[in-house]
């Protein structure tokens, strides 16, 4: 029986990903080995980052000004890459603090230099995105999340700026049009729309980097790995292979601007019955609700938490506790969920109403 | 048809691991789920991770003074780690030059600060193993490559140093029994005895942590990791679920001391023929030879290249072309290759000169 997979990531990939990635584990390119055990440099897998890399490019209608890249690390890491090669000794970054990663990112850049935070959401615990603060034009960059995992809240647009724009895209990346020219540069830890955790995707306006005039170890130079096509060290070689076939997929299913339209339908579905059903609640304000995790709670948790518990374990539905920050429950609907899931997740909803 | 893979790295694994692998990738522990599409934080994969720590403590006698974890980066990434970690603004640190990632790991360290060569067989190809030299007792570590990959060439013995001992043992660790307690710091990329690219195995001393002085990234400060029991932020699940499942297989096999018998038997099968053939010659001296990775050559490649490749290409020999700056062939006998495979290589060897 099918489980509805709504976990905020690692997350659901589609399916017919996971079936191919299984027979790679045996049997890659029918060379009689597994995906894991070629070199990396063999021209089968030298093929797959060339597509991975290509399918980017095309989904994302990246511009020939732009580098993409696959690293380790996480965005995590990016958060330290980012400043170790924008940030100058005697500059400062500005950043948007709109959750918990978006802090971190802040808080690894002013370990290095002069980092501030332009404007903050953590009064109201992250439930709104600020608008109408000022980006200093001397700046050497503004930071941004694009969408908060854990609070449910998404950047709709994003600030016109002279500067520099650097934005984490780990959970929104391949669900909605972006125009990637604004960026400087753009990561994104796979395990959301893309792929297994251990990869992460960067893509790098060429032009922007070697300015920060700092010692950059190798690993951390965004130009060590342009240099080297991602292939400085061992690269991550089974999360870059389930990646390029969740590309594939997605290019299969019309690209970014279908899957766009079909997330949005998701999320409409979901938000009208949290606005509809008085026994629910959404946490974030209507306008910066993000399509891809809605966070909403049990106006009367107290009297009717075991009854929905109850009804959402009866319908096989995974991961959808909220953060412990937050509480409540969390919907997460990546590009690979479908929208009957979340019809069995309303079901359950109403249900619960007319219990 | 078996194949032999020979391959250097990303390298062989056991086959009960590539088909367990394969089936967790459509259900694991019977969720109906993927492993990569649960939380890393789901008690499912918590229980992975804390089975891959206990194992790497029990199959090499990890003492209470050492922590294990798990990140992301490679060797590569610790090339800088370690030096972040250990160097001291005002110290020095002194590095073994053993071949191409040792001198590496040396550049990286030499960058953040005083970094020297103690002693280098760059002289004649790193084809020996440098002895004899002195380690300054006052410098911050003395930095090993315990195997060269590349070269063939690997550290018999460790030497007697009061300084903190850093060693890179990528490509030979889990192959031969090693005395934990004598290094501050082990680290290891998994993608030999281990598993799948992506993971980066860390051996280090809690007491050794926290003295360099300097500001340190957090994903760059073993100490983030050891505090968040390697999860600071999504850990590398699927390489590091593989290699629990790897390490599972070396415990029913008799752990490190089964296998560094069988390994020592693949290596001497390998090495004698090497030395008896008269058609081919190791590029090691014999006290320095890798019981992971045997380099050779053919003395007259001109007259029996086409030849011998064709034999090789035959018996489903994978992997066996050396590294373009040895050249020749080399055989990379990693746990997971059994000794069959050896003998396969060595009887190909023999039809040569039988031709």
């Amino acid at each position: 029986m099918k489980i509805h997979n709504f976990s905020a990531g690692p997350c659901i990939l589609p399916t017919q990903v996971f079936q191919e990635a299984s027979e790679a584990m045996l049997n890659f390119d029918n060379l009689g080995l597994s995906i894991v055990e070629i070199s990396h440099r063999s021209k089968n897998f030298v093929a797959v980052m060339d597509e991975a890399v290509a399918l980017v490019k095309e989904l994302l209608h990246v511009p020939n000004s732009h580098e993409v890249i696959f690293i380790q690390g996480g965005a995590s890491l990016q958060f330290a890459m980012t400043a170790f090669n924008f940030l100058t000794e005697t500059g400062k970054a500005q950043y948007l603090d709109t959750g918990v990663w978006a802090f971190k990112a802040f808080k690894e850049a002013s370990g290095l230099g002069d980092a501030e935070i332009v404007a903050s959401s953590k009064d109201k615990n992250y439930s709104y995105i600020p608008k109408g603060y000022n980006i200093d034009p001397h700046s050497d960059y503004f930071h941004c999340t694009s969408n908060n995992t854990i609070y449910g809240a998404q950047l709709k647009e994003f600030p016109l700026t002279e500067v520099p724009v650097i934005c984490d895209m780990s959970s929104d990346i391949f669900s909605r049009p972006v125009d990637v020219a604004k960026f400087d540069l753009i990561y994104a830890g796979a395990q959301k729309n893309l792929g297994p955790a251990g990869a992460t995707l960067v893509i790098v306006k060429k032009s922007a980097l070697g300015k920060s005039g700092r010692y950059i170890p190798a690993m951390l130079d965004y130009n060590t790995h342009i240099s080297k096509e991602s292939m400085f060290n061992t690269p991550p070689v089974f999360s870059i292979y389930v990646s390029m076939l969740t590309l594939r997929w997605l290019k299969e299913n019309g690209g970014v601007e279908a899957i766009h339209h079909k997330n949005e339908a998701k999320a409409a579905l979901l938000y009208h019955e949290i606005d509809r059903n008085p026994l629910f609640e959404g946490t974030v304000v209507k306008e910066d609700r993000s399509s891809m995790n809605a966070c909403f709670l049990l106006k009367d948790e107290a009297a009717h938490k075991d009854a929905f518990n109850a009804l959402i374990t009866e319908a096989r539905i995974n991961g959808l506790a909220g953060h412990r920050s937050v509480g409540g429950y969390r919907a997460s609907m990546y590009n690979a969920l479908g929208q009957e899931s979340v019809q069995v997740l309303v079901d359950c909803m109403k249900k619960l109403e007319n219990k």
